[in-house]
């Protein structure tokens, strides 16, 4: 089982990278330049003391990939997965989060579809299951293996099969535990909830706001 | 400072009563029928050993409440508010969720204005502040004091002061956090929080779900 980064170079890839790597998983991470792809790997190698994530181009990551994780901006992913050629056979994982940060506070912008993981999946067609999950993890907390997640990873989607598959690879990394949300549109609840630990971030001057569910 | 618990006989406003009870704050039960609602308090102030609760018809639980709570059910609450008279030193909590429970799993029911809290604000046109609150707790939770709840209650509104008194006295309440979730729209999250909660119950026979920011 691979890890695919699609556009794998900024903060939230690097931890998901570091933390699907520490815990066993190959990562590939993904880019339109297969140069700052390899140098970004050979960093997140370094760290680990490993040599488990490899770097390559978003298609050559793609047709290596059991499940691919969207890693660029929550604006450019249409255009990202226009530019390759995915396979049915893979996962596709949303990470993203549409909001908008200003002096004023910070809220959602609500997507036509009433949340980016739907958008992304209608605008797929039903080529291959996508799933929302790690939408509630700040991605500087997962890129410092010094800090205990301690929450949990919310995972959403309308495939059995493919929301399995993501929590296997998930359940593996420490202190993190996987919980199945609900089906694809769960995902409203969860990016509003991004939005609220961003909030909850500002207001009480702290930086890694995110969320266990108790009792479960 | 004194709590009123507006159509009090349910078991949301039991477990309100009784957390706010044990916690040292003065709680009045309000009922269309006085006698159901002395009856309630009775009930309730034999399990605490004190006698912190009253009963008292709905609009005399008004007339003595500085926060009025209200606990009727989510289809009721706009009809519940129009046979009352409110003032504006009040401070309106509302606790509901729109939720649709069948076989085929749970959904959120978006009220027009996005969320509840929303919608009770928008019907009493400016005329006291209205906080959202205590939404993502499960009731059965809050009504056994054995459970200690070791989580936060998010605390929505418009009005800064608003948030704060209800929050001064949720902080009384042990293994409770309050924290403030920003402006009242943000009960759009939190209301879908709580459908999210009831879809974990489900998902892992579970009966207690909620939730604690980790990291704040």
């Amino acid at each position: 089982m691979k890890i695919g980064l699609l556009g794998g170079t900024g903060i939230e890839a690097k931890g998901l990278a570091l933390r699907f790597a520490a815990a066993g998983t190959p990562v590939i991470i993904g880019s339109r330049s297969e140069d700052r792809a390899t140098l970004a790997a050979r960093e997140y190698n370094s760290l680990l003391g490993n040599s488990r994530i490899q770097g390559a181009s978003n298609q050559s990551m793609i047709d290596q990939s059991d499940m691919v994780i969207l890693t660029v901006g929550a604006d450019h992913i249409l255009d990202a997965l226009h530019s390759v050629r995915l396979s049915q056979d893979q996962v596709l994982v949303d990470v993203s989060v549409p909001m908008k940060v200003d002096g004023a506070g910070v809220d959602y912008v609500e997507p036509p579809l009433g949340s980016n993981a739907e958008r992304i999946d209608e605008s797929l067609g039903g080529l291959l299951p996508v799933v929302g999950a790690f939408k509630t993890i700040p991605a500087h907390i997962l890129a410092d293996l010094q800090i205990p997640l301690d929450c949990n990873v919310f995972i959403c989607g309308d495939s059995d099969e493919a929301k399995n598959r993501v929590a296997l690879l998930a359940e593996k990394i420490p202190s993190l535990r996987p919980l199945d949300a609900g089906p694809l549109r769960a995902a409203r609840t969860l990016e509003r909830m991004t939005v609220l630990a961003v909030h909850l971030n500002r207001r009480y001057k702290r930086r890694g706001a995110r969320f266990l569910a108790v009792g479960i």
